[in-house]
């Protein structure tokens, strides 16, 4: 059954081998100042600054530098917004990962409005305009290409906030696979893991349909089968477009038009254990993962298991319904640890005596508990969680 | 692999029970002065007639009612232009399928275009503006209403054209499955069969791809089961509700982006049999399929069957290549049958003598011969089929 859903996503997608050498004619749409968004310097390594300097010499290029890896609304976004403003900014064009491109959308908002920006990102105020997103992707995980969310933390005052508006679905995205390359074996493990966690927490809701299970579960084989091929072979295109291609459909809500909104218990975990420890995003959902899918199985959850195991695995068809879903588990288990993923939390540093604080954090900060929730998470499933997390 | 592509479909698609009543809110975006543009009849007796012009009481009305099953420039796309430049109109509201839709996209470019209609349509010239389109789909067929084509026909001059720009994308589209309740068993099994063809005329190209070789999968395998049950019991929702949305997806691109464009073959040989006898085109096109995969299977073309084989109807793994294509050649066969499709042309009404004269038609009218066709057909492949579907 397709339940009642609205869905639009605006963006267009660029896509392919070399298609940044468009970037002047769709840049021409929008006008001739840019705010060149970017992180750490990786695209001055890898050349593609250069390029995008070359191929934007007919524009003002106004630039903000050193966004984090978890992009922070002071000073990133302040001065990002700043500048826009001081300049006359007609578009940004941000060029790295899901994080640049997060604090971009921030900038957009922050930069048409004339009061304090957090505002906007907490949900006090409702933006009204936007400034255009252009963007050239270099990592495959998050999907913020093809979204309208970011995620943005304002230390000063200890917030950490998800904000959507479609205002922020960036006009063109370019996703060029050959960025790809050369990212880490880490990153590609992690990004990866964080993809597969997009699709499990909307394929764990209700109610189903065939489309949307298939949809699903070829996202998931198709994250499974290539980021073996990449890790083998980092310059496999083949690999990195399917890989950089599904991880856009992430978090749009296309994957499950229709299936409800039911939560996503495993990033509120996560979420906490970056806060409290720092520790990679996607690494960290792995990990949950398999411990989270033991906790909420039960006679209401075990259908989802034995579609996963027929249809994604192939596993045999005349075990139980629970065996196969304990196997359906062991199987996402045995899958992150062969693409490198330290399967404990104490491998990462997380220390087991912030379990019971986390949970607190969790439970104060985010919906786990809630009755409209796949599994509602009380305290006392979230700390057996993070135990047998470690 | 991913190929390169460029995608981007920005209609807002509000799907659901009951969604219409929102329709005055989406209405009031766009502005006061509406062409409310359908078919026959079908809507008065069914009440969404009445249900609407209540809805828009506060918006001025003009109506162009009548548009034909194959819309045409003239009178259709030339009165409802007309129309439009005379009352000032904001908006274009279609209701009903795919043919109203077609007409109302064809009027949004005409209605802002001062010289003749036709040489937009044609494509001698290019489109530069049109009116927004809100619509409310009454039939699950032809996912017009979330794409930028549509196929108008100039009986004057027997010209019949497929038209796209993505300036005819319709801005907001409500998709209420219990509006299709009513429809017959015949158009039904008719518009599933026409939506399935459009998968199977994207799945048969190249490249491949995991991700998209699932979605187009689970997109068959949930048109084939949800039509059963939507015959039998024409009023189920989950049915009919999955099968409206998948529907939508068939011809925007996105079931097949990066996979290349090999043709749309069995559409091109069925727009002939449309305009020599004038069959319903989903038939015709359900016909066409296994014949058509007869003549072009071959070792280029057997691991696209091998995969439906294997994915789609769980056929026996230890068969050969050839015997699992051969299978579901004569799955596809059955599957059509046994939702009530006569499976010989001449049922239809058809002539044989009129084979060779279709062909010509064909090879004059379309491009199924070009060699970057999946598998190009040329004069003697086409008779073949025709003659094999009698």
């Amino acid at each position: 059954m397709i339940d009642n859903f609205i869905y639009s996503t605006p963006t267009e997608l660029i896509f392919g081998k070399d298609v940044v050498n468009g970037l002047p004619e769709v840049m021409k749409r929008f006008g001739k100042n840019v705010l060149m968004t970017y992180g750490g310097g990786s695209i001055k390594k890898s050349g593609l600054y250069d390029k995008v300097i070359e191929l934007l010499k007919d524009f003002t290029i106004i630039e903000l530098s050193g966004i984090e890896p978890n992009p922070k609304y002071d000073p990133s976004v302040i001065t990002g917004a700043k500048l826009c403003k001081e300049n006359d900014i007609d578009v940004i064009l941000s060029v790295g990962g899901g994080s640049v491109l997060d604090c971009s959308k921030a900038i957009s908002v922050c930069a048409k409005y004339d009061g304090e920006g957090w505002d906007l990102i907490s949900g006090k105020v409702k933006a009204e305009a936007a400034l255009p997103i252009v963007d050239i992707l270099t990592l495959a995980a998050t999907g913020s290409e093809y979204d309208c969310g970011c995620v943005i933390s304002y230390t000063a005052i200890n917030d950490k906030r998800g904000y959507m508006d479609p205002l922020m679905f960036p006009a063109v995205s370019f996703l060029d696979p050959q960025y790809t390359f050369s990212v880490s074996k880490w990153q590609t493990a992690c990004g990866t893991a964080d993809a597969i966690n997009h699709v499990l927490e909307q394929f764990f809701s209700s109610p189903h349909s065939l489309f949307n299970d298939g949809i699903m579960v070829s996202a998931l084989r198709s994250l499974m089968v290539n980021v073996k091929i990449a890790l083998d072979d980092p310059t496999n295109y083949a690999a990195r477009s399917e890989l950089m291609y599904v991880c856009s459909w992430g978090c749009n809500g296309i994957l499950a038009n229709g299936a409800g909104y039911s939560g996503w218990p495993m990033h509120s975990i996560e979420h906490a254990l970056s806060a409290y420890f720092d520790i990679t995003h996607g690494a960290g959902l792995a990990i949950i993962t398999p411990r989270w899918m033991k906790k909420i199985l039960s006679e209401k959850t075990v259908e989802r298991f034995v579609v996963l195991g027929k249809e994604l695995f192939g596993l045999d068809a005349s075990l139980s319904d629970f065996e196969m879903a304990n196997k359906v588990i062991d199987e996402f288990y045995a899958f992150f640890e062969s693409i490198g993923i330290p399967m404990h939390l104490s491998e990462l540093g997380v220390k087991a005596d912030k379990i019971e604080e986390m949970a607190d954090h969790i439970l104060a900060n985010d919906n786990t508990n809630e009755p409209w929730m796949y599994v509602p998470l009380n305290k006392e499933a979230l700390i057996d969680i993070l135990t047998a997390s470690m």
